[in-house]
């Protein structure tokens, strides 16, 4: 990714200048429209193919259709409209189905941790070591303890659960946070996929059982299920990570993965992780319990940890973005729809102004989040392909022609498909078809995952399904040395080798003597493996 | 306040213990209910008064009302979920007043300042360097150039208004985002009013002409003008702060000011700032005027910026609160009615249970947040103090008489007032007290600013007042060397000096031979003076 990624902030700066096309004057644009619609796909720049150079494509869907901005500092992003739109739209669902899940109260503690906090557990911090971010100074001094910028927030939140939690009427204690996080990641930055600094909500909970801790790891899975698939449109898979991949500290992991079949590499979409009393024992998090143990200790308590990024909105680019840009599913764009002026030479340009205002009104009086594009210097060709860039599902066109016949024309920008519309019709018809837009955006992506889907058992089926882009369903011993194995026997020139996905929670038939593709040892479980972002 | 502060920490755990009366069985507690509500003062925490010993009651307020929790570290603070919901509340109400604005858009940028950056304008970093955290080193390396935690964003965002924009139609640009700052204080921190870390809403623009951002300048106070007075019932002085007192950079700096009568002090409640073009001249933010200027040369654009922060919560404690804890305003209080069932001994508590779900039910069902509290091992009068506490604006009883009677017994949390409700009644009644509690709040804190001022021409009149506590509006000559004599000769052993809070937009009729009060040079206007946070 870094040749392209440097590549792009070179050209981002013309690719701005291009949205803005200078010193002309309005009444040379109407006579210049004819020859910029030529110039339509050299003049709006995604020049590459996601099925060729998916990477270079990413990062010009991401940036073109402005959902983010480089800054002067690799890794570190500045979201757009379009993108704290959807993370807000994100927040407002996952809040209320954390109310649902109960008594999950929003907090927020401090982004800096003392080291000492941050390097008492330590399989925690060897995890996270590498890319932990040091405050050292403060105005002209050096400080006494460096404190670290939070990359999760385990170390700073346990100790306060220490002080709160005392007996079992203080259990289940469940918090929840919306907050910034560092990882001053060493590899390539991809953005919104990995970056430096990125937003997310991090879950913490406590509970007096096992069986209550394991039970909300699922719960909260199902949740980060249906933000991905019922607001992002994005199909996920649901499942456990190997001990190898598991989150630094964890007892187990569990995580949605998605799948991106244009490079055939998995994505980790949020994790869900129980923690066991691993944190526990460290920041002695105990309680009374409602019987008195007979050794009369104190009780320790269960805990899971839980979180969904902003990392989520780069997987559904991947998902959904096409050549044209971005497609956003209908309930997480900031415009639903565009109304565009079509003011053929001698119109009455006034009018059919008016008439896409009263439009977008009538669509904003329905709940529709509708824009209208008055723009005067640019053409309709040029305003269609920004609008298709930006990934705005349903684009409005408006000329004399559909005011003489109470229409307008409507365009999906999924499928391209075009028809008129009686302007009676509209408001209905216009909701119908975001409907229908989300439900196919899933749809579709559904059935690429399916298709992507290879079962194998053995090493040259494994390696012929990667070579061909699939996501491998393999028959696993489930040994770290065999993952390791696999990973170092996969590693190209210049991409890392297959790893785990997840185990999914749907397994297929696992036959009595069937082995492991790789290491031919009775194998335990079906996995998912493939290269991964 | 470092004292009190320090004291508050040592006492912090015995408090919270408090609120657990450990190995009570359910029996036991009903036989101790008369005990313990001759108890309850000494149980329940707020020692302090507010009259007597603010600053300790201030932070007792604050923690003991579950706003905010003390960290390991000073001037880092938890926010618990009372103060997470007024921030949401607040950021809600000012995103649609940002709308009303126009075209103000929400996008993030990232925390982290290179230091040349940061160090481009001159007055602006001379203003922060003392206070500015700085990230040295990621994982076992230094970094080649330290970064700065954001003290503030004008250093980041205007590079980016640098490439946005081109020509006057890139004009107005409004951005707003809601983040979390850092400014490593060396003062004595105060919970929300001054910490190392909080989080507020910064908003930056550019404009083609001052008068534009003159004028947006006063939109946006007229917004933070609101927000206290509709949301958080807290009157504010607008006015415009002295040469000394504004933004490190800025042209001129606005504010709205509030007052505390029981310290005498003022505080800062939100700035607007117009930056001129300081920051424009060092970013070379230029753009394409609609008419070519003579010089050829390209315009500078004229630049503001604005924020508010969770120290609004903290100012709103602090004029609202009582010897018996927080008293929430109901527009922004979590929960605005807390019903409590009252069980007398032999009474049918199951049935008392139900009917108090019921009235919750009833009340939520017309958009009254509500809550239960059905805590078995705590007695009413324990509840009753612990609510007071958490400054819940209306509190049901529900006891076997009420439910002979079909009523309630409601009590307002500001005037103490109880009286006996029907239940045909209730959810408007409720409704009705909800809306004058909160104008009551507003009339209260309105008529005790009015109060507080106190109009002086000479020195000895202004010595006097300040000694009172009061609000000094004088009039002054408008020199700094003036200001900072003022400071001087004001200082106490262990407080600062006075200075100039704001000079206030309604000015008083300042006679034409009107002498400064400090200087005896003629007077330029009325300014408040005084202690502040």
């Amino acid at each position: 990714m870094s040749k392209s990624e440097e590549e792009d902030i070179a050209t981002s700066t013309s690719s701005q200048s291009l949205q803005v096309p200078g010193k002309e004057t309005e009444a040379s644009v109407f006579a210049k429209r004819k020859e910029k619609e030529m110039k339509k796909e050299t003049r709006l720049g995604i020049s590459a193919k996601k099925e060729e150079d998916f990477a270079s494509w990413y990062s010009q869907a991401c940036r073109f259709g402005e959902l983010i901005t480089l800054s002067d500092t690799k890794g570190l992003y500045i979201l757009e409209p379009t993108a704290t739109k959807i993370w807000n739209i994100l927040r407002s669902y996952m809040d209320a189905e954390l109310e649902k899940l109960g008594n999950v109260e929003e907090k927020k503690f401090p982004m800096l941790i003392k080291r000492d906090s941050l390097e008492k557990e330590k399989d925690h911090i060897e995890g996270f070591k590498p890319e932990v971010a040091w405050v050292t100074r403060a105005g002209e001094h050096d400080l006494p303890t460096p404190y670290a910028l939070r990359p999760t927030s385990e170390t700073i939140i346990y100790p306060y659960f220490r002080n709160r939690i005392r007996t079992h009427r203080d259990l289940p204690m469940k918090v929840n946070q919306w907050v910034n996080v560092v990882r001053w990641e060493v590899s390539d930055p991809i953005p919104l996929i990995r970056g430096r600094e990125f937003d997310w909500q991090e879950g913490h909970s406590a509970f007096a059982t096992k069986e209550e801790a394991d039970e909300e790891v699922l719960e909260v899975l199902n949740v980060y299920s249906r933000v991905y698939e019922d607001l992002l449109a994005v199909p996920v898979i649901k499942g456990r990570k190997s001990e190898k991949e598991k989150f630094a500290g964890a007892d187990y992991t569990t995580s949605v993965e998605a799948f991106v079949p244009a490079t055939g590499r998995g994505v980790q979409a949020a994790t869900s992780h129980c923690l066991g009393q691993n944190f526990a024992k460290m920041f002695e998090i105990t309680f009374e319990d409602k019987e008195v143990r007979k050794d009369k200790k104190k009780s320790m308590v269960w805990q899971n940890s839980w979180g969904l990024s902003t990392r989520s909105i780069g997987v559904m680019v991947m998902t959904h973005g096409d050549d044209k840009g971005l497609v956003l599913p209908p309930k997480v764009a900031r415009y639903q729809v565009v109304v565009i002026p079509v003011p053929f030479k001698g119109a009455d340009t006034k009018r059919i102004s008016r008439e896409c205002q009263a439009v977008r009104a009538s669509l904003q009086g329905a709940g529709v989040r509708a824009v209208v594009d008055e723009r005067e210097n640019y053409a309709c060709g040029w305003k269609y392909a920004d609008w298709e860039m930006k990934g705005v599902p349903l684009r409005i066109e408006l000329g004399p022609r559909d005011l003489e016949k109470n229409q307008v024309r409507v365009a999906r920008r999924d499928t391209g498909a075009k028809m008129d519309v009686l302007r009676v019709d509209l408001v209905e018809r216009v909701k119908d078809l975001l409907e229908e837009i989300q439900r196919d955006l899933y749809a579709v992506a559904k059935r690429r995952l399916e298709e992507s889907i290879q079962k194998v058992e053995t090493w040259d089926e494994f390696k012929e399904a990667l070579r061909g882009k699939k996501l491998v369903l393999a028959p696993w011993c489930d040994e770290v040395e065999v993952e390791n194995g696999v990973k170092e026997n996969t590693k190209g020139e210049n991409e890392a080798g297959a790893k785990t996905l997840c185990t999914p929670f749907e397994q297929p038939e696992l036959r009595e003597d069937t082995l492991c593709f790789a290491s031919g040892k009775p194998a335990k479980k079906w996995t998912y493996w493939g290269r991964s972002y």
